[in-house]
């Protein structure tokens, strides 16, 4: 950690710096500049990082040399991670795609979903059971009815299920039925969410938060790698900006970027991000070709009757043309589809 | 709400819209201009609420005409409401100050923070027994020690208890301890969260989401009111920009927006949003000169030692001279404090 | 023009606004619903957008239904545009890569990054003669001298060249070396600047500024039609965020999305968006994936020297590997490079 | 400026890097931690601030130490800058209030604007001749004979005038007529038009760019006093975000910010920011409540006509009400009006 003092700070107030720093056991260097001295600090930031040096008289700012995070760096695990979710494996040579529609609706729909997202290559069945919903009055989810369509659909097909977990008291509920607990964007700084999926035996597919920084990203993992649960997949969905002809401005370089700070696995939600399926198979295209380790995209057999997400979901026809698309991009990025 | 048609929407695609309109119980009126076709459509918007009309064929855009929320607004109750915590009344004309350390770090600390913004005129006493922190190594509070320290101390002043609830596993707990119920910035969209709230029999302070609209705001809210809870007070703390100099943006305006569309009192917390002690007492100012029914202010003894925030720390000395300037303000604006 | 009125809008004010729309050689269509009366306006737009309505009494708010911009829109001119730089086709089915240092810095050091970049397939060299810096301590640019050098390079090696302009009285000196004018994201609404580009013959690459919204975007490009100069080129090159770890944050979703409302070629710039080098790989991958007609990359023989930009630029042998890797993707969607 | 290795940097490149440091006749100071090695420098950080060093092999991250702007800092000039308008004084005791409408339409409502404004206090005429306008289709300004009538009306009530200059070209012109030079938010990073109004004998008044940072604003700043122009008041007028019921985002915290940052007095724009009329009051209360020097407002005798930006024009009774609210928050603050 290094310690820029303010121009003016008396040798008081640096004495009195370095003494706390000392206090905390760690070693301070003092470095007198032509217009500044600064304090550098030798020894585990994390001591440091609770005690607010901001307020120390004479202290212009504080700039930590480490980053905040451990189990997730590639600096403590330097290869890629690959999640296993039952026999599919996330992170690999292979890309994954999950499709399936925003919400369960019915049996019907979710099974004749499931068969045709299959039958075009995706390996896994997405669906809400539970829905986050900025309006107390839309569709919120069929609940654990909702889950046992996902199983029996999944099962019926091949497909392994991923789907969100909202509340803390339905981890056991929704372990039961899925493969891969989705936590939501909206709930990446539900710290206690994070706890309790952190305790799962389950992989975690963790969606970056709306306005979350790739740090705040790679923190909210931190939260469940430091609860035990290594198997983590990240999600990038599109991050808010003032642009409006897209739901959400859908972050790409996030993907590489990801992928030099930390070992674990990206997966790109272009479909939320976009909110129009036209800009669907572009932004897959460009994702895998990105680097994405996989794609997660929603596929509903009629639109216009969608419970939720209408705008943005795929024709069973228009997936497995997009598939194909995106099955040859990644040819050439080394990676099969 | 009104449906543009595409330049080169056809007859068919028009009947089958028009169709569609009428099933679902409304009166379509069809008029057409000299470069679009448009739909209006009479009738609730409820049931269009949640049919993806985008989707039809030859459709080019949707335009609600109507607000998404209802209980919240100024429409369905013109008056302003008053919130009363205890005899705390929030939304009249006495600015209310809510004061206190960002978390309960003990008993000692919170007893003499307590006494020094009771006696520089606060009315309610905040301080966090549960910690939503970006990192899992940070301090994460002392629980329902931390709710027990609140209560005494506040007893002992003459304050109320405003703090947050982070687990829906914890409302009776919290409800047991404080006389308001705090949800924080990245709890704003945990709608289970919001749901429990909605149904307790203590008032709320919601506070708006670090990149929330202030329609998604009010959308939170009437989470709460639709659950029966009409005792709620909205807490601007400063939205994600791309401005670095201070924590976040403080969006002053959404005081006279919010004031606008919705009969709910409004504070503002110049403490989180600017993340600097030295920018709390002009904003504070300025927020009641923008019309801020209360305020939110981190006070603690001693900064240098703070487990959390201490950078935006006032002394106890310094919140002091605050309150005796932002009276001068409020009494400019027909307010007391 | 869709007009919605207030709740409590009375007679007298709807009167009032339907007189005024008459007056201005409009129709208006009066629709009373149940919670709100709408006014529709027939005829062109045009008049009413000038026309400040929503300071009407009655009137909640104005949505208009046009696209505010014309020449630059698909409904204007529903095939693509290419724009021809010399015998260089911006837009057809060959993606063009313009390449080159940030600054031009010196003679030497040019001509060396022209001949391997040409070596490895650009077509177009690109280079700051002027070079609009945030520090007015920052280099600034050779000048005239800069543009001799980017000529003298670009013939010897069979490239064209594209430099930035950023005063309207350079227009005839940049004309002179210059194949195609380039106008910097930080000049897109310098509107005096677009005026005199738009009556160049030269064509015009037009970067996005930081925080314009594609339609802001469209409009500076409108600018640029309506002024007679048809041979218009955008460019992506990443629009501000919350988000730190890149410099900008690249919005590739706008390339579909500019390519759905204009007939316009669209380039992609990740040099200058990522600002590290080892993420304008992956990000020139995924542009083209995403549909780009082009790419704009800087590549400095010695990044450890460069005036301007090092950080982000690639040494020639990473650009030529680049090449290789961007020409598989190309392949995939149907483009050569 | 300090310098962090990565975790696996090696002697030889450590040995490169300080090389480097001396040959810029600079001192580096290398200091081995438990997980990195950093690298102080001391000595001026100009002559690195143009050196790429994060290009070095090795290299994690480079970290300035000190601001990048000197002549607009409060260390080069710890106390307040008085700039004076003609007898004017804009950032002492006096809150300076410049009122007037967005657009010069013509002579007569001119006139009658001006004897408005003067009357409930204003000090200065605002209106512009040249129009940065979004739409090329969109009243462009009166130009010469616009500036023709400010004078005028200026001169007939005892007003100083300022108005916008956006043509390099122009900047004579303006002179001509002009008490004060502004530089509108669009052309905030115009740099050419910077270093022409550096040069100026007249004051500058420079509006904040969209998505301008403080760190950018006062480079740009720095344009103007490093060519010699050291009469120069900041505007803050409202950022780019993503909240979309007011036009833009009002940072009212930059007024502290710069404060402390800056000896440049700083005026705040609520007309623009907010672009809606009834938020015009609060926000120029809380402005002056924050310690703004002076306000810029909107004033249209009828709205219902104005060429531009009628929305958020106040009428000539309503800025009276205004002057005597805002009058009483000056007070508050030891300011007069």
């Amino acid at each position: 950690m290094i310690i820029v003092l303010k121009p003016n700070a008396t040798k008081k107030q640096i004495a009195h710096l370095v003494e706390k720093i000392k206090a905390l056991g760690l070693k301070p260097m003092v470095s007198t500049g032509v217009e500044r001295t600064i304090v550098g600090v030798i020894g585990s930031e994390d001591a440091l990082r609770v005690q607010p040096l901001e307020v120390f008289p004479g202290v212009e700012k504080v700039m930590p040399v480490l980053k905040p995070y451990k189990l997730v760096s590639r600096e403590f695990k330097p290869e890629a991670s690959v999640v296993a979710v039952g026999g599919v494996k996330i992170g690999g040579k292979h890309v994954v795609v999950m499709a399936g529609p925003c919400s369960v609706e019915n049996r019907q729909m979710l099974m004749s979903t499931a068969r045709a997202v299959r039958q075009a290559g995706a390996q896994m069945l997405r669906g809400g059971a539970f829905k986050p919903r900025t309006s107390p009055y839309s569709f919120q989810g069929l609940g654990e009815e909702g889950l046992k369509y996902l199983r029996e659909a999944a099962d019926a097909t091949g497909l392994k299920v991923v789907t969100e977990l909202m509340d803390v008291r339905d981890v056991e509920l929704v372990e039961k039925y899925a493969d891969m607990i989705q936590l939501g964007a909206r709930n990446m700084q539900n710290f206690e969410l994070l706890k309790e999926a952190g305790q799962s035996h389950k992989p975690v597919l963790l969606k970056r938060g709306l306005s979350a920084t790739v740090t705040e990203f790679l923190l909210a993992a931190e939260y469940l790698l430091s609860q035990g649960n290594f198997n983590v997949v990240l999600c990038e969905r599109g991050i808010r900006s003032f642009e409006d002809q897209t739901r959400f401005t859908l972050d790409l370089s996030a993907v590489p970027v990801i992928k030099a700070l930390s070992h674990l696995p990206v997966v790109v939600d272009p479909s939320h991000a976009t909110g129009h399926w036209e800009y669907v198979e572009p932004m897959a295209k460009a994702a895998v070709a990105a680097g994405a380790d996989g794609l997660m995209i929603e596929v509903h057999p009629n639109p216009e009757t969608a419970f939720s997400d209408g705008p943005e979901s795929l024709l069973p026809g228009k997936f497995a043309a997009l598939m194909k698309e995106v099955k040859k991009v990644a040819k050439t990025v080394g990676r099969t589809l």
